[in-house]
């Protein structure tokens, strides 16, 4: 028997809260340690209608069961009137590899669990009296990466920008909910100005944030970047920060920021950074004082997929939610 | 809305017959082509429970779907009275990434999308007058493959030959009603000598054919080896025989039957080969004839599955099949 869930039954089980932090922190510690396996991520590309399917799936040692995800992104759909993202979860047996689980989210967790791995980065990395949020985008993961950041920090503003001036007023629309104050700002620049805390959220092909704007205690995620050409920070921040913190080392290799930095002869390709995992496991290799510049780079990696799938799954099955199909 | 089709239902859609030919063959010339973009293949190994998990992904030029699959081999499971192998398929729309369908076949889609590829290529590789088969192993495949012969070739007797002699009867048992003459052999160069085409569809990690046995007008298909550790013919086959031809090049010299030569030097790594697809393209780069020695090595591609996973969905949504989550 297949547990099939679709959105609504999903969006019952698991929502972005507290409850998730400990949850997708776990899987980055298994992921530190070395406890998981997650092989590169399979990424079918279909040019001609500016789409793509990203595969992802990690097993987790320990864990009864593991995920391998569907993520696609087809950038003509909203001329359709269709979202740009999709995808599904599919969970198996650990021991079997029994199909136990369908999780048709559309993207919804993917969501969620990239929301709170920006969490968990402010959370062991930005300095804890931080009340200042910037927001580089306006578009999903804008939204609930602020809302994750107010789970872990008391934001009081957020400071926002984005190309797209109509997409702020939605924003701000939006996330009204939080009751903090917002301002929008004229230029990514305005906004590192304003905040202790710097979020990018844009898939953005070339940096928006520049080395020279950077100021002491500032803490950046940066998490648009999850393909090859895509590029939010300027190279040298890679080198000229306190602490670059990686989601998966093996993946900002080869994706996110850390490998324009590699590319351009900044950063040598063999340089060990930890990983987040590895701060949350030691506090003591994270932020050294209250000037340090941080700066986590997250390319959204398989543990976490399997982390939120599981959960989901078990909660599902305790509340009875879904359908059995044999 | 995703339309879930169990395996009984899939089963009702698709049938190991000739109808089945044409649709493989198409997929196999678009692969020659260059027509798919076929990414490499995604592979979890989940080695304390001897399990792995492997995601195949293709798209087609003018298809308009495609399909993303997840098999699984568990080899622990037998002792769990459990199946060993496990999948489903996933169908997406070309123009969108929208989830079309879930396929939950099992594996039984990928067990006759196997066995098609193996009556293609003895359709195409075989002296037409070949009435003598001989199957090595006795599992799944075995059967499929010597049923599959049959739907091309005028088979009247099979020389089979397996490690587990059990197998063997159940085997001879399961394929009655082909309505041939079996003879079970004692050794694979029994087999050999007694066949006009043979098909090997063990797990074996050492080589079973010996170069040595090769004689005049023998078509071999490998299928059997899918992972780099595999191997079921002696690599120097590839270079004596008169035509190898792989599934997919790319696939062949990482996986199957062709790595083992190139990493015992045999054959240089950058030989170029026809596949599969350019034979059926033209049948002049096939046998040249009735006395060459051909060899087909099939690792199974992407661009099978989504050939499938199309053809399965569009006649479950005739025949009004399947169960519509939203």
């Amino acid at each position: 028997m297949t547990l099939v869930l679709n959105s609504s039954e999903i969006k019952k089980c698991v929502q972005l809260n507290e409850q998730l932090i400990p949850i997708i922190e776990d899987a980055f510690k298994s992921l530190a340690l070395g406890k998981t396996t997650m092989p590169p991520i399979l990424r079918l590309d279909i040019e001609k209608y500016h789409g793509e399917s990203d595969v992802k799936a990690a097993y987790i040692e320990g864990l009864d069961s593991y995920a391998i995800k569907i993520a696609s992104g087809f950038f003509n759909n909203p001329n359709l009137g269709l979202p740009s993202s999709n995808g599904l979860m599919i969970l198996l047996d650990s021991k079997t590899g029994v199909l136990k689980s369908v999780l048709l989210d559309k993207g919804y967790l993917t969501d969620v669990r990239t929301a709170i791995a920006g969490a968990i980065a402010a959370k062991h990395l930005s300095n804890p009296d931080s009340t200042k949020a910037g927001i580089i985008g306006a578009g999903i993961q804008a939204k609930l990466q602020l809302e994750a950041l107010t789970l872990v920090r008391n934001i009081d503003t957020a400071f926002i920008w984005a190309r797209n001036s109509e997409k702020v007023n939605q924003f701000i629309k939006d996330v009204s909910k939080l009751k903090i104050n917002y301002k929008v700002c004229s230029s990514p620049e305005e906004v590192v100005k304003h905040s202790e805390i710097v979020v990018t959220t844009t898939p953005s092909k070339s940096f928006l944030i520049k080395n020279e704007w950077l100021k002491k205690g500032l803490h950046i995620t940066a998490m648009g970047s999850d393909a090859e050409q895509k590029n939010e920070l300027e190279p040298l921040i890679i080198k000229n920060c306190d602490q670059y913190i990686p989601d998966s080392l093996s993946q900002t290799r080869i994706l996110g920021e850390l490998h324009h930095a590699i590319d351009k002869n900044i950063i040598l390709p063999n340089e060990n950074f930890n990983e987040l995992g590895n701060i949350i496991l030691d506090s003591n290799l994270g932020r050294k004082n209250k000037e340090d510049i941080t700066v986590c780079d997250l390319t959204g990696t398989g543990v976490q997929d399997t982390a939120i799938a599981k959960q989901t799954y078990e909660i599902a099955m305790n509340l009875k939610l879904g359908t059995n199909i044999n």
